[in-house]
């Protein structure tokens, strides 16, 4: 483990738990206030898929847990609220006490998963279950979302090296962190953002941009004085034009001889195949075949698979925006839904929007090395398969389970991408869904609770 | 201005400095080792407008100014640079005392702009200027993305209130909190982000979610238990049946008489139109006319429009995902590109991608209200028209212009919206773009300097 990087690198919140929609502090207060303290089960899960998306990759359970220790109002957070004039002020009194004494289950950083799973359970008294709703959807979704797009595009480039450039257009600071962990879990291999590098230990990489060429006089200097502090430096060749930045490097490595480094260019512009063949060419005929060629500029996972298909001499790919806002779905119908109070099962029930009771497991059925489907039941139930939640925090503690380095989250990831059907790993959507399956008792539950609520609006 | 909200609110980053790709770092090493000192001029702009757009708002402006005035490398941070052991000790010890000492020009924040147009620019020493590219970046192309969303949903709503319900699936806690800020700017009311309202004032709202209802075993008795803590709050009545839903609100307005207060009923559902003229009947039958209808569920712009058009009655929106992820039009083509280094103009000339040298200066020309073009000039140059720039920061300080209240941002912002053509106000894409002419100056320098560098590669 590198121990210069370290969390306390990572932006902090103390007042964290007004990061909340305000009905979530209006229904504590009513829950509280009509002594409502019962334990209920919230599940956090995917209602659908976006039509772009074959399967999700799960991240966001470490910067939950984290969320979840330290959740407590300070003197300030009650300040304000009681200067809203909204909530009682014995209420109050009883929130600067508060915190987090509930169970929690989660698939691990790097699982693959499916509509209506959870990726998250909460088991805790009502009121503190339902004020984590806003960010616990906050944090998973932004980086289930993160990862999901970048497996695809690391199953694009097959083995070939992918790096981040996105943070200066994902959305924020927070969301540029954690899009890096997130992208480096899927497969990324490397980020241009510092401080991700900082934080959490991914690798970082980086060179120069065109603005370095053009404070120069002229190009070939520019390369010169950058690789003089940065010998074995990528170096930007399209500024101009892209055959005479090259014709620079080959230049400079007749000119330094034995001294020249220079590990690969890069192109940045919008004819990315054609161009790398003519300049893998130029640079062969130069004897410089050990210098690669660098990709970046609009990728996206469609781009980088043709490129790919068509065998271009490309050697990695820098990969910002399309992945950074994950473009072509950048949102998810992730929702966190009360599946019971009081030891009842509960469910909502209208059109479209209606949710399956009780604490749940997933069990995660293969045959060889492939999955071939998913039983989705309730937590009591014992299925053949591999159950994907497991309990990471005990009244409000996390166990030994919940500690996990980012290299296992990425190797699970790696495997589990490697394990699901060819057809989910395309990137045109799979004429077949994965299937997941409703144990016949949750089904049943599920037909049971419907009714009775059908006929009465109770349960 | 009240006293309760302050910036203390907000999430604190240390180490914002390292918030940066990687090569901004490298390069800075490469000028300093180059003596390369002088001033440059660095222009943040958008290079084109998505098509679902006619115009943006400028934000960000607050924060960027606040990174400025803060920016350091604290001792972890060098600690982590030195332990990549790709930077010169030398240099590492020169960026432990460094600070941003340059000037700022900027639109004032909820001004209306355009392609090629600067929100920002930026004149420093280069390697200053340089590092700051993608926070700058990162901040400015969220917020404008943001507010310019949000502004297309105010417009659609005409007077109606609309309300932020976004924080849950915004792309993470930073974008959560500077989008309700952005999207106040941009005339919408509300936001249900608690923390938004306690660092920024924005006025918070928020009631139930369907979770409550569901905790009680029947509907009726939720809504008494809600309104008991919340006598004015609005009950949201579509967990079951909204018809059943609302019946029970006109059976609580019997059993409570006078002590009746519900504000309103929420719908959270597909078919808002029908059903809000359903309910609005039914609640009228029972004479309360006083119970407003507030909608929300996958609403954007378009759907609003719909609802606006066929009269429903409806009084007010509450908008999430869509205009949380700016779903249309996720990322703008923003950029923050050199235009000058030591007195010279500088202009990168890739085809598709070139941009204008110099320091510049936009001035809005008006007919009675409303704006008719807009000129791109040389700073220097004085034009007819409302100069849009101004000096926020000299010598690395904050300028008495640079402080401004949410309030004047949000006035400003609604009377750029009132003045612009009705073409760029409707939602569709205009048919003619709004006319942003280049200065005769500005055009023939950018002329002479693309002429010199593809002559041969150089200024």
């Amino acid at each position: 483990m590198n121990m210069t990087h370290t969390k306390e690198f990572l932006p902090s919140c103390p007042n964290a738990a007004l990061l909340t929609d305000l009905y979530e502090l209006t229904m504590l207060q009513a829950y509280w206030a009509n002594s409502m303290h019962d334990d209920a089960v919230f599940s956090l899960f995917v209602r659908k898929l976006p039509k772009q998306r074959n399967f999700l990759l799960a991240c966001g359970l470490e910067d939950v847990l984290t969320y979840l220790e330290e959740l407590h109002f300070t003197p300030r957070a009650l300040d304000y609220l009681y200067g809203l004039q909204m909530f009682r002020e014995d209420f109050l009194h009883w929130l600067s006490s508060f915190s987090f004494q509930g169970d929690v289950y989660a698939m691990p950083e790097g699982t693959a998963c499916f509509p209506n799973e959870p990726l998250m359970e909460v088991v805790a008294p009502i009121g503190q279950a339902q004020l984590l709703e806003t960010y616990l959807i906050n944090q998973y979704h932004m980086q289930t979302m993160a990862a999901s797009k970048a497996a695809r595009i690391v199953l694009a480039a097959k083995r070939k090296r992918v790096i981040d450039f996105g943070l200066r257009r994902i959305h924020g600071i927070d969301a540029g962190l954690k899009s890096a962990r997130s992208f480096h879990i899927a497969g990324v291999q490397a980020t241009s953002n510092v401080l991700a590098g900082a934080a959490y230990g991914v690798p970082i990489s980086g060179t120069m941009a065109h603005s370095f060429i053009q404070a120069h006089d002229n190009e070939y200097e520019a390369f010169k004085n950058f690789a003089r502090s940065f010998p074995q430096t990528v170096l930007l060749v399209d500024t101009f034009d892209s055959l005479e930045g090259t014709r620079k490097v080959i230049q400079l490595a007749g000119e330094l001889g034995a001294e020249f480094q220079i590990q690969g260019i890069r192109i940045d512009s919008s004819d990315l195949k054609e161009l790398s063949f003519e300049l893998r060419q130029e640079l062969d005929t130069a004897d410089l075949h050990g210098v690669g060629i660098f990709a970046s500029g609009s990728l996206d996972e469609h781009v980088i698979q043709d490129l790919i298909e068509s065998s271009a001499p490309i050697d990695g790919f820098g990969v910002g925006t399309k992945m950074g806002v994950s473009n072509d779905a950048p949102y998810l119908d992730m929702v966190y839904k009360l599946a019971s109070y009081a030891g009842k099962g509960r469910m909502k029930t209208s059109p479209g929007k209606s949710t399956l009771p009780h604490q749940k497991q997933v069990f995660r059925q293969e045959r060889e090395t492939e999955y071939i489907q998913d039983i989705l039941a309730a937590f009591s139930e014992t299925h053949p398969g591999r159950p994907l939640l497991r309990q990471v925090m005990h009244n409000g503690e996390r166990l030994p389970a919940s500690r996990e380095t980012l290299a296992e989250m990425k190797d699970r990831a790696h495997n589990e991408l490697a394990s699901l059907p060819q057809a989910l790993r395309n990137l045109s959507p799979a004429q077949k869904a994965y299937p997941v399956r409703i144990s016949p008792y949750l089904d049943q539950e599920s037909a049971r609770i419907r009714a009775k609520s059908l006929e009465n609006n109770s349960f």
